[in-house]
């Protein structure tokens, strides 16, 4: 395969590469992900995240195992372990399935050149998104993001960061208000890093006082991601994502999904069927909380379609009529 | 002045001395109070918090230093240095003022007598706010809460999670939710804490986890405390409270605020009089955040009395049309 360099993933004749995100933003550490098995670990552990970067991490992986032309058996259990790797971000899914049919229909030599046609894809994915997304972004606004969604959470601009960044780079004044996303703390740490790097001013925040800066009007329009968006327009994303969604509705605060066509789940009619992966309870406890206490740490959460008032996707922007007409799906 | 021990607080012939509050849940360490200097940084420091707390305490070491019979500037800088300690809380204003009032009407030796009467009064007033609030909760309930309003936060018992402790203690079936409370973590160090102490049922969630929690019908009912009422029944509290109030609203969840009279000011017609604190950008970045970022950090926020379902006080409970007459304010 071709070499790339990414904001988040590098791979060249050494081999595949992940900068560690749960070391960032103080350390930049790049890490060999030798084998699947190693990033099955590397996805499980979130030092490669966000939806569509896992799935364009397990398809690299998965062309480089390809390019050894292992045995049927070896192939499919990496095939299967990274599908499983995550359950909620349905861009993983729709990668590995891509490459399976791929294997199926031109056997294993086709592997590598599919994989890295999904990871140009999502490059050219992202210019479009950011596009889209940049057109809604007025002359001046403060835009309040939830997560991370930028080069760090894909192979290329990103899916609503990356919209913010082409907004800044189209000369308009943007300036970000920063979910800092508990647990994991993605918006503190990485959504501050991008940012920074990419010299556009923002104001980091607690996820609570997310209601109180809209009630004082300091808030423009919402702009986050998708793990996984359904038929009628329901979509899964970071946990925080529903709270914010309501109260952007309460305030008439414009509210927008910025997400790839690989983050549609055609086979999930509603919201309800999307599966939540709950993680452990330590990241929520930390070291500050009783070491036995119960907890609950859903990953994501699931915003209905109704609090959306745009789906802006990498094919356009569609407004709540287009998605209930079926009109984006392209069928 | 008489010997006192609460869960926070501890008067005896040694002098005054505090539960250092920012080291729990891992360390009980009481720490000795040796004048108002000690005591206004203490308060800062949020090492003793909690808005009917903070009234009692700084009474206490005001009624110590009376019983020195000091002279009168440095008794009138010690009044209004703890006045000044945190502007929102308004328990602390009301208790100061009471002193000064003792103090200018019957001079330097009513003082103490004066502080121990507002730190009984407080006792009392958790007592029936408690009841009144275990009132209102059901044979078998979910509770949301947000930051710490038990006896760490009072003389007494508490003011929402009294009302909490109270219905477990009258043999209603009761389990929380507890918010963590970005940034200083009273929900996950404190509450979970009392809860723990009391052998009540809970779950730690993080801050924004409530709306998912909400939207699938975990919560029941939200009860939380006040560091300030206004006439019209807006109130300042942790921020994150306003948060809720819109979720609890959007799920026609009922919504609760717990306070004794000391948190009601008269002087106040509307929430947008209530000055609201800012606190130190580093309490937001703690040591995962870019180390020079900007940071907005109120460390309370407004709640516009039409999203309160009733008002609990010590005496009696207060609903819209109660609150829209007056008649609460028994004037």
């Amino acid at each position: 395969m071709k070499p790339l360099t990414s904001s988040a993933i590098k791979l060249s004749a050494e081999g595949l590469f992940v900068l560690d995100q749960t070391q960032l933003p103080h350390l930049e550490v790049w890490t060999w992900s030798a084998d699947p098995s190693t990033m099955v670990e590397m996805i499980r552990a979130l030092k490669v995240r966000g939806a569509p970067l896992i799935g364009v991490a397990a398809a690299l992986q998965l062309g480089l195992l390809a390019e050894k032309n292992p045995a049927r058996a070896e192939f499919e259990k990496a095939l299967m372990d990274l599908r499983e790797s995550r359950p909620t971000a349905v861009n993983l899914m729709n990668a590995i399935d891509r490459l399976r049919a791929a294997y199926e229909k031109n056997g294993i030599s086709a592997v590598p050149l599919e994989a890295q046609k999904i990871c140009e894809e999502d490059i050219a994915l992202c210019e479009n998104m950011s596009k889209n997304g940049a057109s809604v972004v007025g002359a001046k606004e403060n835009i309040l993001t939830h997560c991370n969604t930028g080069g760090l959470a894909t192979a290329g601009l990103g899916t609503a960061l990356g919209a913010i960044i082409q907004a800044h780079r189209d000369g308009k004044s943007v300036h970000v208000y920063v979910d800092e996303t508990r647990p994991l703390l993605q918006g503190a740490r990485l959504t501050t890093y991008e940012l920074e790097k990419n010299k556009i001013p923002f104001t980091l925040i607690c996820d609570n006082m997310a209601g109180f800066l809209m009630q004082k009007g300091k808030v423009d329009r919402v702009l986050l991601g998708a793990d996984r968006i359904a038929r009628n327009g329901d979509f899964a994303n970071k946990v925080g994502t529903y709270s914010l969604a309501v109260l952007a509705k309460h305030h008439r605060i414009p509210f927008h999904v910025v997400a790839p066509r690989t983050t549609i789940d055609r086979g999930c009619s509603t919201g309800a069927a999307i599966p939540i992966e709950e993680r452990q309870a330590g990241e929520v406890r930390s070291h500050w909380a009783p070491q036995q206490c119960a907890v609950w740490n859903p990953a994501f959460d699931v915003t209905p379609g109704e609090l959306v008032t745009s789906w802006i996707f990498d094919h356009g922007v569609f407004n709540q009529a287009q998605i209930q007409s079926g009109e984006w799906l392209g069928e």
